[in-house]
């Protein structure tokens, strides 16, 4: 059987804010069929996750020579590979078949032909939303890295955002205090009344971030979970707690403006033995049975809220893409391509 | 018995570069007597360590409402407590008596009368120099901040300094490859030639830091011990590996210019998944026997040198102070204030 798949590529490198101009799609005959012993696995794509971090891939080597190292590249014209859900059509793995739900490192597109050594997972639909599973980095980054104890304070920046919902929600199943910032008044509320944060204002109202922190934190913060770098960090350093703990999970402010760095306070970091950890999700695949139990159970009792923004088709990649860095989105961004 | 005790003080909060004006010679008739029960001890202080981090207890609170929290504040006319060695005198305190050599908190002065509560250990004198004590932040933050490995890669900045020689000299025993920077063609020699780094280069030569770190670490750096902050901290965050870790233990460029603060890269601290850490050796004080064991066991056999800057006299202590700002001293400064 042949189709036609659709998919999206860039036209060329982009080294500031992404535009619709950049991207392109495109369609291919594709036989769903593999080579016995291939190993190769073919998929239909039912939803990606759309992520920020994608655009430091997307960045040519003469603006960011370090781009290189940071993370594979994207080429111009080539095939984008994203996490994602999707249901297998045709496998030439013994650990797949037909009509398989899996996890992992899928494409924008309608299909995705995936080679030995792609990241892939079964999954287990029981109770968890499929768009969920993308929530690991929340998890892996607030407890392995941030190694919170009950009772503490949490500062969550980008809070309304697919990672800092669940860093947020997993805080307060803990027992934590939690305060997150936003950047609009409808996202504040959310935090509030539908979240269950202790606290959240939109940093936008702010004129001085180190004075609205102390506001919310008048104790002071144990952990912040980075989203954002820039300003808002350096204004959290001045707030936190001795034996602090900063977890950088992005840093939107740079990745449109390399210029926009945080030069936070180095004293503060020596007198209040500050922590400050980059992490990446690849690290922590150790804990992802851990991280699907738990999130299931908390969802299936309510205790935790799924927090999805979801654009459908194949065509709507580009602007959920670039949504996310005007803010559009509210939670995790997710395009669906197929149902089930 | 009585005597006069010197001791010196600051005449006012100290925010800039201090200046020999800014010191005072005091006197006082001393009774070399406690009460019984009353736990005080009173020590003739034989040497003390001349800190850099001293400065920030100085400063006034008006330019830095900060320094509050960072330290407990130096008031202006009273005695000022330092790390040092010393020899009982007087002791209402049932663990310590007379003539015992001591380790701990005492003062910028001839003479300490040191309260309850103050931190005073015994010392054992044997095959260890008196004023190699004050080390253990450079072995505590090495060994239990870094976490070293053999052969891993290890950059110190202010490497002819009291800590960093002494880090450079442990990652040296423990197998890594070491370079270190300092600020005179004196000092570079003397870390490869006496100390047995791998290499060293004279900061003040480089017009770019990040390209001399790339040169003298080709394959990266895995562990970098940051006594300077500033641009320096920057240019290596673009140079460390993925898993590196930072030690943060000073921050001299920021010490006496508060706007000269460092803006590392954190994309770079995401992607390569960096570890910046502040310490203080008040956390690592468990590990002080091991710190004296093994350095003793390295000096005894002359694999570790000890890098000594020594001064006597109280009245020379603010010149001793001061010159550490100017980079004057080479090895751990030492004020010696009598005889055993």
């Amino acid at each position: 059987m042949e189709v036609t798949n659709r998919y999206i590529t860039t036209k060329t490198h982009i080294d500031g804010a992404p535009k619709e101009s950049l991207f392109e799609l495109k369609t291919e005959a594709l036989a769903l069929s593999v080579e016995p012993g291939s190993n190769v696995v073919i998929v239909k794509n039912l939803y990606i996750s759309i992520d920020p971090y994608q655009i430091n891939r997307m960045k040519s080597q003469s603006s960011s020579q370090k781009s290189i190292s940071r993370a594979v590249g994207i080429a111009p014209g080539e095939v984008i590979d994203t996490y994602g859900v999707a249901k297998v059509v045709a496998s030439g793995n013994p650990n797949f078949e037909k009509d398989d739900l899996v996890v992992g490192f899928i494409t924008w597109g309608e299909y995705s032909v995936l080679k030995e050594g792609t990241i892939l997972n079964k999954l287990d639909t029981m109770g968890f939303p499929l768009t969920y599973h993308v929530g690991i980095l929340a998890y892996a980054g607030f407890f392995e890295v941030c190694k919170p104890k009950k009772g503490e304070k949490v500062f969550v920046s980008a809070a309304s955002g697919s990672v800092g919902n669940m860093v947020g929600q997993y805080a307060k199943q803990l027992g934590c205090y939690v305060v997150g910032c936003a950047g609009t008044k409808q996202k504040v509320e959310l935090l509030k009344e539908k979240l269950g944060f202790d606290d959240a204002f939109n940093y936008k109202e702010e004129t001085d971030l180190q004075s609205a922190l102390k506001r919310y934190f008048p104790d002071g913060i144990d952990i912040y979970f980075d989203n954002v770098g820039g300003e808002m960090l350096e204004a959290a350093v001045d707030n936190m707690n001795t034996f602090g703990r900063i977890a950088v999970c992005g840093v939107i402010a740079e990745y449109t403006d390399a210029g926009k760095r945080a030069a936070p306070d180095m004293l503060n970091v020596v007198y209040k033995r500050i922590r400050i950890q980059g992490y990446l999700v690849v690290d922590y695949l150790n804990v992802y049975e851990d991280f699907i139990s738990t999130t299931s159970d908390h969802l299936r009792t309510g205790n935790m809220q799924a927090l999805e923004d979801i654009t459908s088709g194949v065509e709507n990649i580009p602007s959920a893409f670039i949504g996310l860095f005007r803010g559009d989105n509210i939670g995790k961004k997710v395009v669906k391509l197929a149902d089930e």
